[in-house]
């Protein structure tokens, strides 16, 4: 996605301390007493202007949300739709994926979402991809046991770079669909970028895999 | 493909025992007796009018290759194939894959081949998908540790089945395309109903998956 530069974003984003956590590492292994409940916690790695998080959290109101954003341009676009949608089971986190663990501990993530992910095309960039084995432990490391994520993307290369990511770190394939807009899938909750490219005919790949601890 | 009775097929098929072998079971655990040599082997399970396997013979002098295909009214095809090209490397048989077994003994084959099986759509039918693990167990007892399956198909549903039974199996991906006839893969011979359907613009897609012994 392309990203602008905002100078007022950065002020915004810490005026809204109640949806973007201003303090995330405070509340490692303990985001229930953010929610003040016990449901289950899933996480959008890469979670962009946010229509994907926002909407599975009005339509799933029995699950806690959190979408991660690295950038202040993208995720003010999130915030200003969480503003308006109000919804107490999401929160928003501007922070960089590669530090997912000092803000989780172990348990603390039922399921991950990645969704569109940047699919840096060349080898020499292939660890930045979010489905590289690296970021692969780092779901591990705060997720339940036989937790699982939940991938979709346009992108060709970067569904097979991931397909062989997941069997090489022995995760369980459990669905798979090459054109997830003619399959039967039921309920797909779409993003704002999966609007414009199914539009323009592009096949949208999607699939799970489950950890086997 | 579509199957036409041709009743002298039987008549030529027993003139033929060098090329389709007559009594198989007799060679079960020893193959290199038949080729007169110790090369690996490689068998194609569904080898119907045999262009892939003859191709691959062909091309690859220092691989045995068996190709192995039920109708009679189809082999024979492949068996005239064969006698115009008289390759010391390539054997048919004409018998049915669920008893392979009888006929190959643990690490008497390298790897084995499907090309556009019979995706069997239907969930009633599923068993008889040959990348159903019941297969994926026949294939195991008869191949070397770490040996290979070798799959492609323009059918999209077969491959998504076949990606989760291989996952649910315990394979490794090793390898995948989508899109295999604009991918970088080198190399790839085509079967008879590949150059057909890929022809129409079919996308064919491909994976390589390992047993993990």
């Amino acid at each position: 996605m392309r990203v602008r530069h905002k100078p007022w974003a950065k002020e915004k984003i810490e005026q809204h301390p109640q949806y973007i956590v201003a303090n995330p590492e405070e509340y490692k292994g303990k985001w229930h007493e953010v929610f003040n409940n016990d449901q289950p916690l899933h996480i959008e790695v890469g979670t962009g202007k946010g229509q994907f998080i926002t909407e599975m959290a009005r339509t799933n109101p029995t699950i806690n949300y959190i979408g991660i954003e690295l950038y202040d341009s993208v995720i003010i676009t999130a915030l200003e739709r969480l503003i308006e949608a109000d919804l107490p089971n999401l929160r928003l986190l501007n922070v960089n994926a590669v530090d997912l663990s000092k803000y989780f501990a172990k348990n603390d993530v039922n399921q991950v979402y990645l969704n569109f992910s940047d699919p840096w095309p060349k080898y020499r960039h292939r660890k930045r991809r979010l489905t590289y084995k690296d970021f692969l432990k780092l779901y591990e490391d705060i997720m339940v046991d036989g937790g699982e994520i939940h991938f979709k993307t346009d992108n060709q290369g970067l569904f097979e770079h991931s397909l062989i990511s997941f069997s090489e770190y022995g995760l369980l394939l459990k669905y798979i669909s090459l054109d997830l807009h003619k399959s039967e899938y039921e309920g797909n909750i779409m993003t704002e970028y999966e609007e414009k490219f199914s539009e323009k005919g592009s096949r949208i790949y999607r699939c799970e895999v489950k950890y086997q601890n």
